[in-house]
């Protein structure tokens, strides 16, 4: 088996998959939204979907319906700690505005807002994230899309440089077929010193507490059950530890995997539904796939970054800047 | 031991406990907000607390850090569902207003919100509440508070009749000290040919869903672990299957627990911390009284309610009106 | 819809499922085995399963590994709960011989072994269980077995009355199709004033500590994942509710679930694998005939039952000889 | 802070923890025992503890209780997959003889037993474990042991060379207190070219799937609670993914930590038990230190290790044979 990226090497390589930010920076205030938008018609034609919590200091919302129902059928939102609230009630609005039913002819509907607190640069006090901004960002969603300081991206750390937004694939081979999985990272964890990215790695260990935290989402298009779709969540432990995370208790560190290929209707059409699952037998290969994406995702929220200049003047330089800084 | 009620017959007979509704009333829309302190300067001074998600076709927020934490650290809110977000932003609002350091000088606050769907007597789609309701349900808690069709509870239903706000309490002695155990429901499930209370009791099961959700609050001033706590939390299936719940594939049936006797300090005043707990061979006492209150505050939503006539005329009875009716 | 026993009115009414006792019964020695067969070739043709943990004072194995991969691969056995090790050990043995695969061409296997304290009338310190007693066990298996002191039930009381192994089945219609649920259940919980069963009820609460167990397995033939079985699980607190318990600190009360309808091949017939499942929409009438099927069986495993005496005399009456005493 | 390693740099450097192996080979049959004493009169006197599955493809037993209520009361036994059975049966035994109590005057026991699949050198369906062994590798519990193939490590791989026992220990300072951490690992997981140790990286990434396990002890006398506890076990996976792992699907990857600084009364000592635990903030601290360990402990079971032959002549060489081969 060889692991190639996707077109994009992005998230958006998983076909029908769209993001889009808006990104809020005006000195004092650096910060934003970013969605992932995991197929069109989500709410009638959900996708089956799981979440693991590595270490739960979050206020992440929508998680407990995924795992009692191992559906997601809603967009995600991202953006800072404080404004969970707003994005939700705004991506609740959008959701009632696509679907006439809902509430209707039918039930509620469950969305999902991920966060990670970006307080060193942003004056998140002000709660400055306005229900426009999430229209914004739905706007703004296409399968091509920036990385770094952008969106929910905007005012975030990782290892003490520039985090924010980064996103990987990988395409493989399973008997005749060709599947992709995606990764795309919110970054906001992690000490210099700990880093383990070329033209970092200290010999010093740093002790400070970490407590920066990260969301990964993670779109496939295999056929796996959300049990399955768990067991890649819990896997992406390794990429933080190997980055140079030792799982702060602090951290938020959040996952949430979803894959396109068997949609679960709203409306049942009919008492049985056919699915399709991977055998067991070749999870491990899907293990290495999703392990290897997550990886690059967060290299790529570091490397394809910019230097931040925030509230109170505070610089964080980013991990380019850095590098030819300490050469 | 003999099982006594507190003074008020509510969760706030756990000393320090307020709540306060804002009921939205307006023929259409029949919602509101109802809040939950756990006690003064709660971010400080944190309660020990725990979670259970009985059924999770739910939209509440905040659990995720109380699972890893085991603290409860903000105000609980209740709503409708699709109002979560508004509330939660509003909650975070009051938070920080309350606490200058939070997002400054220390990390950021998790906050709660549980719902239910009261789509039958409200119009939901609206998201009629908004950030001030919050504020005047922050203003009105109190020890004392009402039961039945106010604040969160307006618009639901229970058992095919008028649901809502309930609430109850138990005194009870182990060796020299007596504890009190609180219990405040919001209540929305059930079928009405399935409940055992005294004068509906119908020979015949009805099959069809039972789509509602029930949000159970449980308060107590008993030295207990947050494993503890959890445990009491998974006994509140009990008194939702005594009622004639069999826990509905769409309900959101949610408990939180907490304790007031271990407070746990935001700010670590030493390295160790004393904390006093139960030895387990006593958690039985706690179990039975924690199931009666729960379902005596059941009870309660039901008993101490009234007819509401809602969305498009759409009337539903209370438990009295219907005694009445079917005598 | 309306539900009918099946024909045997037992868990192997569930076409394949096998069950099998070996007594064991000698004055101080009052204890067994039960062995449950869900399907022949259980290894290599799994079962989709799961299991739930209503309370873990249990020593209980096998389930870590149900949890992980969602399906069952081998014999359940039930004895005492000092018996665990031994019985499982047989087990292993057994299905070594069955399939010389295990252990060579391929990995190991997962048996289950669940218990409950046999003590009131067996001297369960004698550990008298042996590994022919198993064996018998095996070898009694068949689609027709006993009910109330026999196996595993021989020394087991559930509402200080004489418990044991019950059974019961509920067939139903959904769309063209006949499904059928059934239950056995290993009843050692309870205490007598708690029995809300006709003739026993009593005004008077019983505040002692409840510290009996409960195993429940339930097969059926419907199409569900595993998580849909999970959710079945969960619900078998309510017939333990509404037959008097209250899920005492003591108690062991664990639940299976398994179904027969997907097969899953332990050496992969390909990469993907056909899956049917029931839409969710439909889980409401399964948790129903669930509940009920079990509510059966723990009636039966009191009703179906003789007054045993066991270690130094004690003396367990039987429902029937309580009732008759009583009237 | 500086980290130190304990006086032997074992898991027993922990105050009153012992270990005791029984080694058996024979050629075809290369397997053991190993025993753990968490502490003197751990029935009476239990330990708290957690434990954590990071995935689930394993046997083990014991675990259901911990969970529920977070202590640890017996001896913990690790051995190959398809002994189990009999370790457990045996511990049970010696517990009985060592405590007259249970099953008389008060309640069951719950012994942990957990286990890694030897077969690539061990002839595993012979199920070669006696409860004699057992006996005699508690008699060999001493607080100096052996690493490498002895006792439940006789037949383990890991990395594709030799695994099996190994240990380790971090003290550390807060405040004015030393505290201690042991972790004892059973390695049985890992590919050749996965592995990160010295000498052994290799730039090709091996695709096959990893199917073994490992078996994580960690003590400590730091005042922590189980939930505390909890979150060291979860952070377990760290030193997993930085030797080399991906957490393969077949893996029965298991933590369990206690701690004995707090010592929990089988019989009650009165209604209340005073407790210590460190404040939250001070976890990062112990976070590090237990991955320290953990990581040195997995090296160790690989570096004071010897090269085994076993079933059919099948050879596993030892890390420093595999060094000195492919200078």
């Amino acid at each position: 088996m060889e692991l190639r990226k996707g077109k994009y090497n992005l998230i958006t390589d998983v076909a029908g998959v769209k993001v889009g930010h808006k990104t809020i920076s005006d000195g004092n205030i650096e910060t934003g939204v970013t969605v992932i938008f995991p197929q069109d018609d989500i709410f009638h034609q959900k996708v089956i979907a799981s979440c693991h919590v590595i270490n739960g200091f979050s206020k992440i919302s929508g998680l407990v319906q995924i795992k009692e129902l191992g559906t997601l059928e809603s967009i995600i939102g991202l953006t800072n700690t404080l404004n969970v609230g707003v994005v939700q009630q705004a991506l609740v609005k959008y959701m009632l505005q696509e679907n006439e039913d809902i509430g209707d002819r039918t039930g509620t509907i469950n969305v999902v807002v991920g966060e990670c607190n970006d307080m060193v640069l942003n004056d998140i006090r002000k709660c400055s994230v306005k229900e426009s901004d999430v229209y914004e960002a739905i706007e703004n969603a296409s399968s091509l899309f920036s990385l770094g300081s952008v969106g929910a991206g905007r005012g975030m750390c990782c290892f003490q440089m520039k985090g924010g937004i980064g996103s990987s694939s990988r395409i493989f081979r399973l008997g005749e077929v060709d599947y992709t999985i995606g990764v795309l990272v919110l970054t906001n964890y992690g000490l210099l010193n700990n880093c383990q990215f070329e033209g970092i790695k200290s010999s010093q260990i740093n002790y400070k507490n970490e407590t920066g935290s990260v969301i990964i989402i993670l779109a496939c298009d295999i056929p796996l059950s959300d049990r399955q779709l768990n067991r890649i969540c819990k896997r992406m432990s390794v990429p933080l530890a190997r980055t140079g995370s030792y799982l702060g208790s602090g951290s938020g560190d959040i996952v949430i995997a979803f894959s396109t290929a068997n949609r679960i209707s709203h409306y049942p059409q009919g008492i049985l539904q056919n699915i399709q699952m991977i055998h067991e037998e070749y999870m491990d290969q899907i293990f290495i796939a999703s392990i290897e994406a997550c990886e690059e995702a967060i290299f790529r929220s570091l490397n394809e970054n910019e230097t931040v200049v925030g509230k109170n003047g505070k610089k964080v330089v980013s991990y380019q800047e850095y590098i030819n800084q300490n050469k």
